[in-house]
């Protein structure tokens, strides 16, 4: 089982792949950001950013793609930015059989810090600590990009123990 | 020359293709709209979306693409999920060497209607004329794409007519 999160951005687009391990662990397997030349038309960027989600989908071969729901914490035009840059990528995962998965951002901090208001800090923290990492991946998209995978990975472990008990 | 009109949504999306004519006239070679099932997940839609897109632009070969800028009249939440509609449009035109022309609602409507706050009954009037259809086109979505379509052709035809002015 391979995770993929991805934090979309027009500029920065965070991303990374993780492997579930035992007990709420997991495996970082690769993890990076895709980047797009600023002064370049909107379609351009797009362009750029559905090639290279693509390159990464078609290389690791992901179960399912982690996103976070869409929510306004900045100005309107960035966020209509981030959303045409999380539909590319949405598509991208689509058009390859690969499931998308959504999580709010709420549910990305309970998961991975365990308090829902939890600072970016301490999220960054939590994150080099259940991936034993050897420093805190930058710039903070990636570290997000990670932060939804482990959201995903824990999401999925609750499932798994649910259903163990439901079979008792 | 050859303008594909847009006016995107995750329901419904509107499409036209508009052959400029002279003074302002034009031709509507081709309109209707994408519609996606309702109670299905968001990737699926956006695939269809962009598979039927590209789809189109393959058959009519358009020169350019129009679309409006993203504004908010309703909620968030229709907003989001309309710009990621947008997303993996302005995606297929970049795909496929279709420039993006973006216009907006005011824009839109001071060319065709030669009033920035005209009501949508007065704009579809006027598409229906100067396009000299037999009936305003439904649903409103495809009126909204012929309507962007001519936007950019008087656009462009304004461009031109500068152009001559200077070279005289």
């Amino acid at each position: 089982m391979l995770v993929m999160g991805v934090d979309p951005g027009i500029a920065i687009t965070g991303w990374a792949f993780v492997q579930p391990g035992r007990q709420g662990s997991g495996k970082a397997i690769e993890y990076g950001c895709v980047r797009t030349p600023a002064h370049t038309p909107l379609a351009d960027r797009l362009l750029l950013l559905y090639q290279e989600i693509v390159a990464l989908i078609t290389e690791f071969k992901p179960d399912v793609l982690a996103i976070e729901q869409l929510f306004f914490n900045r100005n309107t035009t960035t966020a209509f930015t981030v959303a045409q840059a999380r539909g590319v990528v949405v598509l991208a995962a689509a058009q390859h059989g690969v499931q998308v998965a959504e999580y709010t951002p709420l549910q990305v901090k309970q998961a991975v810090v365990g308090y829902g208001r939890a600072e970016k800090q301490q999220v960054q923290h939590m994150v080099k600590a259940l991936l034993s990492l050897a420093s805190i991946p930058k710039p903070d998209d990636v570290a997000d990009a990670l932060a939804i995978a482990i959201c995903h990975m824990h999401s999925m472990q609750y499932q798994n123990l649910v259903q163990v008990g439901k079979e008792q």
